[in-house]
């Protein structure tokens, strides 16, 4: 069967994640019953990162195998269609080769986390920001994010949920920009590595508000790093401010 | 009674625009609720720009009379709670004359368009952009716009329902930007004026499209404009993609 690879982009507010729930609509089950009706039998997909509820994507990855040589362009068309209303949208569609898994294959995940400073409640961003009341510290987060970039044990960091085998990971960038936007002043954390471990981002976004806000000492992260001990963790932020960017091959399916 | 100007944001996709309606939701109704759990009473507040159904707001200014005196931070903390959960927060509130409006006393609005250039359905962004399948040159709505920046009868560029007394108004600026935006290529329309007619932005910019798109010249929006003729416009875009930015005052009440 032809193997395709799927730029995906959604608003994760309506889904309790990107994975196929019985009960509950998913992007995953989105994307499938799209499929459905493309070609009618159960398909099953699989997905470079397999987001919370409420997170949301601007380049997820997935795969889908199909029982007919679709024209890529055309498969991106017709799913689209067959998505709506659904708040998520191929962008991009390739051929790829058997071989080819978007999970497996994946060689790097990017996620951008949004933080909105003010005072005033989210009304166009709602859902797409985690705002705080208090104004952040760059500095201070940049030195203490500066303790996570590495090969690490992510154990303080890693929900109790997660199935990863080990906790030792390698964070290859935390970058921290603060940025003007129409809503107000942003603080944008960029988060790079070959994989994550469930709720790493968010809980070392949470950690970083702390540590922003003047109740955490930057070397406090160290410390909590070192600990490799769930406890130790800072508030695990809202899933609002999280997207997937992107996702590396050590071939660009799409380009 | 002390008079307050409000700064609001909102998200116009849950309301059949800023003017209270006796059975739909409207911007205006959501805040007059909100000061009447704060003083029991019927309120009437005045706004800048009486924004359609859809349409979004990040600096629209109102103003409203209380019986006491406020301090202006405590007024805008209790009307967002207050409005809560409608997507309507106040920015900012100040004490302003009795003698000042935000309606009449205002000498510039300044509104944006954003308009998306992609196949894929919007998915963060639906509502929130006009999304077309093909892409403008802006080069060409850059020359159509020339035509219309000035003193103008925009009798072509206005609804038949605008109560304006007079269709001539001095459109000061329409500034074209090509932004790469996280959803793709977007076009921003940056449009300058003392006051606009009814629907004129949006018939301005759904003229421009067609520009764009090469189905119109560019000297037909001059001749179009010449014929102060409404069936002489081009398509009125959707409200989706129209924001008021801000308001001008001979003096900033939020400086």
């Amino acid at each position: 069967m032809p193997r395709y690879a799927l730029l995906v982009e959604y608003d994760g507010q309506p889904f309790a994640g990107w994975q196929r729930q019985a009960d509950r609509p998913s992007v995953q089950g989105a994307i499938e019953a799209a499929l459905a009706r493309l070609e009618p039998r159960e398909h099953t997909i699989a997905a470079a990162g397999r987001t919370d509820a409420g997170v949301h994507a601007r380049g997820q990855v997935a795969q889908c195998d199909m029982n007919k040589a679709w024209e890529p362009f055309r498969l991106s068309e017709a799913l689209n269609h067959h998505l709506k209303p659904h708040p998520v949208a191929i962008r991009a569609c390739a051929r790829v080769s058997d071989d080819w898994h978007a999970r497996f294959s994946a060689v790097e995940r990017r996620y951008l986390f949004r933080l909105l400073m003010r005072r005033a409640p989210a009304t166009l961003e709602a859902g797409q920001v985690w705002r705080v009341n208090h104004a952040l510290d760059v500095d201070r987060m940049r030195a203490a994010a500066a303790h996570l970039v590495g090969l690490h044990d992510f154990s303080t960091f890693r929900s109790t949920l997660c199935q990863a085998k080990s906790p030792v990971k390698t964070l290859d960038e935390i970058r921290i920009e603060a940025v003007e936007m129409p809503s107000g002043p942003e603080v944008h954390f960029h988060l790079r590595a070959r994989s994550f471990l469930h709720n790493q981002v968010r809980s070392i976004v949470g950690t970083l508000e702390r540590v922003g806000a003047g109740s955490w000492e930057p070397e406090a992260v160290r410390d909590a790093l070192a600990a490799r001990d769930r406890a130790a963790c800072g508030p695990v932020c809202p899933p609002d401010g999280l997207y997937l960017i992107g996702v590396g091959y050590p071939e660009d399916p799409f380009a």
